[in-house]
């Protein structure tokens, strides 16, 4: 470990050239702690979706190669301009696109993973007195192919080049000002968690709280690289830190309560009870890339010696979900199938629920004291969630926080891609 | 030579999607007849003005290194789109930036010159059937840093890859339908020349017709690689083809007639008639990159035994040069510095011309039986320039294009960027 802070910026962070004038300050303060400093950098705002909308206008099915090399082009702009940002502030800034660095990816385009990152020419550049800013989202494989690493690529990015560089913390700017124990705009006094676990984080994120994408936790967590989160327009504050279970105190059972609104309940009735019938219902669901979430099977009627089958669904997959299933009812020569998004998925979170039996009790006695009908339950071993009524969300979420006692004394203040409630 | 045209394409003939689709047309066309085919592309309409724009807005003095690494993401842009366009089409296609090729320049930042094409990867990709696309304007040097070539970068990069590539023929695809005998837009029966030499494509350039950048004709010409300029958006006719004048047959002893309005006339008065004056005068304009045009400089008046010189810049280097010259009146103890922008200079082109001492006088002539009067002269083998007041340019075009017979039967349809007369 030395003595050197990778930080990565998103989108909307260098939108414009103002914002990327000020990106340059923030770089130029963390630098002035006395720490070297390299920056992974974003496209500018919508740069790349406006890159794939006119892919889209010429071809309707472009080639994944060809869309890499197209959507590549964005954070190059990016990186070049917060480099003269920093020149012109007098400081020795250099970048790099990915294929300069050697950000080796397996031959995949569109959604790369990262393999191998070389470091010579960073730790070069580093001597000589360098900030270095460097390309997010992209790679390139051993026979120079452009690639991209799809969604939450720079952030994934920036963990795998802190990583590499032994770095003591990787930050990642955003446009919040870091973790919340649930959406400040559903209950205002949710407080900003100081820390949080990695497996904290993945759930959080998977249960909609979308401020890091689960891959960029995941490869931080796989190298024990401290992430923090933390806002680039409002920096006082520190934000959260993400970090290993085992490098952290742990005071409350319950650390957030998050909500989703993104599922679809599934209800297939009436499937004889026949070893496998389940298999063959998430296998033809899994051919498609369908993820299913919450799975509820019923104990088998002793008449009709029939099972029903809930489960949980996103809403993008929708459309294709009912097709796939369409079929597999008559091969299973199963009832109704039913569907209803009318729900919300409420999770509470903490690694400090391990072996603490009595949270999951609190948790269903609070929906019940409100009234709150509980649907479907799951659980993992940091997470409970309950598949409740739509019109519910908020009463449930702002219960569960206040029950497990998660809220500050101050209003928080907040911008930016929470998930609505 | 081989089956193997190299076509490139500007900016306006890929300035939207649309327009891009049409370029894929007019790719294919060339692959029926039975050639190979590799493309290189500008980068769309305005981006790498809107790039500058961006980078002056960040830092007023951007490093040379990084406005490269800016500027070359406009043409990766165009040719991923251009090959999704091709594509699309149901052909076989693939895109290419500099460093993926091997396009190496010296290592100069914003204006290098190409050293080497490694043409291994490209004849690969030719013989698995592909349509190749590369990015113009780029290239790379040995140890990976990428740079642009300047004005004209394009045309540069499509001459000097026709020339690796040993290909018969290097397209330049423009708003323009070839290079005509003077602009159509001052005299409506200019005619487009079929054939016109390396040498007078040079002249026309210098004087002021923008077709094409004078340093990929320079190129052309060194490596004896026919240059054909045509239309893409009307592309019936062949356009101009750019020869050796060993090639061609010269039928007409004057090629073009050409206006250049960009010029202002200086006159430093008064220079004491001491040896190494006009070197002080000269070196001086020429240590701040001011090229000088036409130069006369008077016999020497017997009484004061001075000397006036008289010569010619460009408009835009008028502020530098008036800085310049007040130095260097100082020094030399001269009379007055006097400047004059309504002038504009007319010349004739033509390799027909050498050794032909009559074209000479039938222009100044022709200028005199018009009223127009002579101002300055300046010749070189195969052009003929005069200096004359701005107000008489187009009358001057007009008389010179008829003398000399230059006209068709036909009104040209003139788009595009030729100069204003």
């Amino acid at each position: 470990m030395r003595n050197l802070v990778v930080q990565k910026f998103g989108g909307t962070s260098v939108a414009d050239t103002d914002k990327i004038k000020n990106v340059a300050d923030v770089i130029l303060k963390e630098k002035a702690n006395g720490n070297d400093v390299v920056v992974v950098v974003s496209a500018m705002g919508h740069t790349t979706d406006h890159l794939v909308k006119l892919a889209h206008e010429i071809n309707p099915n472009p080639s994944a190669r060809e869309l890499d090399m197209l959507m590549s082009t964005g954070e190059c702009v990016s990186m070049s301009l917060l480099t003269m940002a920093l020149q012109a502030k007098g400081h020795k800034a250099i970048s790099f696109n990915a294929a300069q660095i050697g950000i080796i990816t397996e031959n995949v385009h569109t959604k790369a993973r990262i393999i191998d990152i070389k470091t010579d020419k960073l730790n070069e550049s580093l001597s000589e007195g360098n900030i270095i800013v460097i390309a997010g989202f992209q790679g390139v494989t051993e026979e120079g192919e452009i690639t991209t690493l799809g969604r939450g690529g720079s952030d994934t990015s920036a963990v795998a080049i802190a990583s590499a560089l032994d770095a003591k913390r990787c930050d990642i700017y955003t446009d919040v000002e870091g973790v919340y124990t649930t959406d400040p705009r559903v209950v205002p006094n949710a407080s900003r968690l100081d820390e949080i676990s990695y497996d904290e984080m993945l759930e959080l994120a998977h249960a909609g709280a979308n401020v890091l994408h689960p891959r960029s936790v995941e490869t931080a967590k796989q190298y024990s690289m401290p992430l923090r989160v933390r806002s680039t327009f409002k920096n006082e504050n520190m934000g959260t830190l993400i970090l290993g279970v085992e490098d952290m105190e742990i005071n409350k059972p319950v650390a957030g309560v998050a909500a989703d609104l993104s599922q679809v309940r599934v209800v297939v009735c009436d499937i004889p009870d026949t070893p496998g019938e389940a298999a063959t219902l998430f296998s033809a669901l899994a051919k498609e890339n369908i993820s299913v979430d919450m799975i509820i099977q019923s104990y088998a009627r002793k008449v009709s010696k029939t099972n029903d089958i809930a489960f949980t669904i996103n809403k993008e997959d929708f459309d294709k979900a009912k097709e796939v299933l369409e079929v597999v009812q008559k091969q299973l020569n199963a009832g109704e199938v039913s569907y209803n998004d009318n729900i919300a998925k409420i999770s509470i979170i903490g690694a400090g629920m391990i072996d603490r039996p009595g949270i999951a009790s609190t948790m269903f006695k609070t929906l019940a004291d409100n009234g709150i009908n509980i649907r479907m339950i799951s659980t993992s071993e940091i997470k409970i969630s309950c598949l409740i009524n739509k019109e519910d969300a908020q009463r449930a979420v702002k219960a569960l926080h206040e029950v497990f006692n998660l809220g500050s004394d101050e209003i928080a203040e907040v911008k930016g891609t929470l998930p609505d409630v």
